[in-house]
């Protein structure tokens, strides 16, 4: 069962029409939040960051948090997974033809929930691969925006290298992952870019600086050059899929991984998910 | 009547599923063909660049040129406006849920005409307001894909100024507009961007470019700065819906519009429709 314009319905049945602009400009946001032993996870920042790219886009926030509170409980209780995961998907809404007007629609809602498979400590510790390709998306990545053609090949691209994720440079800098942020492990100090409009502030993020910061590591978000990066004693990634992940190969440069360090943020973000 | 995956029907019958990744992804690309007189306007250019966009994006492209033929000569069939326009969209397909993993799925094609409303050359002569602004877009705009929220956001800027394009500048240098390409007449010279992989190749530009060969100007595509738009004698905008057209005011600084050199260029691209 998803959830579509007000409706709770089978997937089979979930149809919008061809004049969606979602699906002719790829005009919408959307969320995915996290549900650990049907706990839903940080919604109130999930919301906010949603609001957020809803503000950014011009486009009408539908409900309260009350009422997403109330359809995603509905939505939850017919899904018996362990741990789950949601996806919300707002659109500016149905034009009358492929106009590029478009004010006063209704927007559309889409949510659908889905198993959450996260990798436990054993699948990770041994690390994944990377690879490091240029920046090329829009300037404004803090919008969760649906218009993710660029993310699209970037998998694409992580599929053809047999790698699990794409790290990304502007200017010889690291912004993020394709789908994840980037954090570096440098003589004890952990180091993540900052927040600026070019990359997504991910509650996933957040979660392993607070974790970093716990186990008395220094932290600091600043610029990361590439070179930084490949000369780090670690490289991890961050998503709410992944967790926070340590990278043991990029290009051709081997990386430690899943050692004391990683060992300790890793056991305090687990502690984290029952916030 | 519309043309959705093989079948012809009214447009309030045209729904897709919302796992389709035209929806979730912004995940395709698409054309817009206009049709003079019952006649479509450089059907070969255009089916050339949406095979170039397919590639680029590695989806399949369903049809061969005749098939295209076909299904345009049915739809245009059942409008009758003297001129009109065709938007045709492909998108990669329908996915088993909002996976990234989207090898060997069946594309969704997507065609629609309305009617093509192109100013007359009166309503021209007066120029237009443009409003100058930075180029946020990805890199690979020569793919013409359906990611377009940027294109969205600059729409809703160019309401909000009461102008009728947006103008972009990357790095103090022109690229198009948001929905066109850029002239310039500087001292009986036309300048217009190269074409690279952050412009579109437009069609309608080509012919701008061939008009202005044709009544004798000299052409030169190159790297056009800002303070040379803003010095010129004119500025031009050209897309398939506003063929060529005179700016008259960027910003506080106002332009000569509809002179000579416009008018023989403007009445030369009158004759190329009927090719």
């Amino acid at each position: 069962m998803v959830f579509l314009n007000g409706e709770f319905l089978p997937q089979k049945d979930a149809k919008i029409s061809t004049l969606d602009r979602g699906f002719l400009f790829g005009d919408g946001v959307y969320e995915v939040i996290p549900v650990y032993n049907q706990n839903i996870f940080k919604l109130t920042e999930h919301l906010n960051r949603l609001d957020g790219s809803l503000r950014a886009t011009k486009i009408k926030n539908p409900f309260t948090g009350n009422e997403y509170k109330n359809i995603l409980t509905k939505l939850l209780k017919n899904n018996f997974a362990k741990n789950q995961t949601i996806y919300l998907q707002i659109t500016r809404g149905v034009g009358e033809s492929r106009s590029h007007n478009f004010k006063n629609l209704t927007p559309t809602i889409y949510i659908r929930v889905d198993e959450l498979k996260i990798r436990n400590k054993n699948e990770l510790v041994c690390g994944f691969k990377a690879i490091i390709t240029k920046d090329i998306r829009w300037n404004n990545c803090y919008i969760k925006s649906t218009s993710l053609l660029t993310n699209v090949l970037y998998v694409e691209m992580a599929q053809a290298n047999l790698v699990e994720e794409i790290i990304l440079e502007k200017n010889g800098i690291i912004t993020e992952g394709a789908s994840s942020n980037v954090f570096i492990l440098s003589k004890n100090t952990i180091k993540t870019p900052k927040i600026n409009g070019e990359i997504l502030a991910g509650i996933t993020r957040e979660m392993v600086i607070k974790s970093a910061i716990a186990t008395n590591l220094e932290v600091k978000e600043c610029d990361i050059k590439t070179s930084d990066l490949m000369d780090a004693d670690e490289v991890w990634i961050s998503s709410s899929t992944r967790e926070v992940m340590p990278i043991s190969q990029i290009g051709d440069k081997t990386f430690s991984s899943g050692g004391e360090v990683w060992q300790q943020v890793y056991n305090h973000f687990q502690t984290l998910k029952s916030e």
